[in-house]
């Protein structure tokens, strides 16, 4: 099989033009077929403050209304995805941006809770392989805006560190996946404030304890709960660390793999 | 060859909800191959006054400084693009949104003026119908934004009846294409207050002698010189007329058609 690279990178990147461009440059380096799934960044809340728009937090979670979910579709789809294609295209890299609905590539429902109402949230359902396939047969990389549709005609502001799992785990049928979480730190770190602390193999037993032991918490939690599920489901590669890293991340000698027990 | 049906719509009818639906519907019944281009709307203008930012008039042209880019980027490439998309993919319409510079799809480069600075407006050099082609045949139908990218990492704002009229000429080479040009009047006018007045055929000294007499005048001059050019590039079938007609338009009962002498 193949091998594709799924790169999924964060806001704080996005957010940071010396550190876009040298990730840009290294991720169009990739000479194998690869993806790219970005997150958001600060502009969706600048716009939305510039708009006067007033961010609805319920229990600390931000709502995704009628009015964040057309900023976030213009910021993200629109702003950042045709910004880092732009870049990537100068950088001979024939990279595509797409969102879920585009090809009907991800396919997800609104979120459906008890309780909360998260607003236009989608939780992703499928991936359209045969597109995406198809795209990178043509040497197309493609890049993912986080946002999916329901197919009834409703976008949906969708969490990018799921999209990047659901890609690697429906696109491990046809190719030998790596999947890589980029961030701020250097790797899952024993010590959140000093990153000399990077734990080089991570493995569910060891998750489980140090999750009791809290030294891994907060946000580190439903990443790292994505990337055991993206184990489990049969990726075989799952590589967490820093975006400015990624040649090291890609040959092994950086970051914190994630690994069966 | 096949046929391709490529069909742009305007502002207007993007900003009115009703005929927006009904036209989206139509579109989506087309059995043939075909492509959307579409405009931009109020919501660029709404945004950029709502967060304060000037539109800059130089001899009554808008000018696309940077701030005006982004705020197109995001509205045009983003909330209005996928929102059609969306709503395409509900009418079981496989349709991918695109911007220039997706796949390489629309190069072009910054306008150059010996005495105007129009900012960040492209002119087309060039269309990748080696993309387009790949698209269609596998039964997607493009959706195109009007941003172009000069391969150079720069996004450029770009008039959606030129995109139109230059895919139509690049895609005649592989497909038998007929040009839609839909907007708000049900054809050219022989009096432009009285839509009962539509010329049923164009050809290009009649449409000079129309320009001599000024019944043909302002914003219909620059969309039918993109329509005559068309035509001398070998686009076989270029009909403008009313967007909610698009069934008549295609079937030639209704609109004006623009032919060789």
């Amino acid at each position: 099989m193949d091998k594709l690279y799924i790169v999924k990178i964060g806001g704080n990147i996005i957010d940071d033009e010396a550190r876009l461009k040298r990730f840009l440059e290294d991720y169009s380096n990739i000479p194998e077929k690869k993806i790219l799934v970005h997150g958001g960044g600060k502009l969706a809340t600048r716009m939305a403050e510039g708009l006067g728009i007033e961010q609805q937090l319920v229990d600390g979670r931000r709502i995704t209304d009628a009015e964040t979910l057309r900023i976030v579709t213009m910021v993200y789809a629109g702003y950042i995805n045709k910004n880092i294609v732009a870049r990537l295209q100068a950088n001979h890299c024939n990279a595509m941006g797409l969102c879920g609905a585009d090809g009907d590539a991800i396919l997800a429902h609104k979120r459906r809770h008890p309780v909360m109402d998260y607003g236009f949230v989608g939780d992703v359902d499928a991936i359209n392989t045969h597109l995406i396939k198809t795209l990178l047969e043509s040497n197309i990389a493609p890049v993912f805006a986080p946002i999916t549709h329901d197919q009834q005609g409703q976008l949906l502001n969708t969490n990018a560190d799921t999209i990047a799992q659901e890609l690697a785990k429906a696109m491990s049928q046809d190719y030998n996946v790596s999947l890589i979480y980029s961030f701020e730190k250097s790797g899952v770190l024993l010590d959140a404030n000093d990153d000399n602390t990077v734990i080089p193999v991570l493995k569910p037993s060891y998750y489980q304890e140090l999750k009791t032991k809290e030294v891994i918490f907060a946000g580190m939690i439903p990443k790292l709960d994505n990337a055991f599920n993206a184990l489990r489901s049969g990726v075989g590669n799952i590589i967490i660390g820093r975006a400015e890293e990624l040649p090291r991340l890609l040959s092994g000698e950086s970051g914190t793999r994630i690994e069966h027990e």
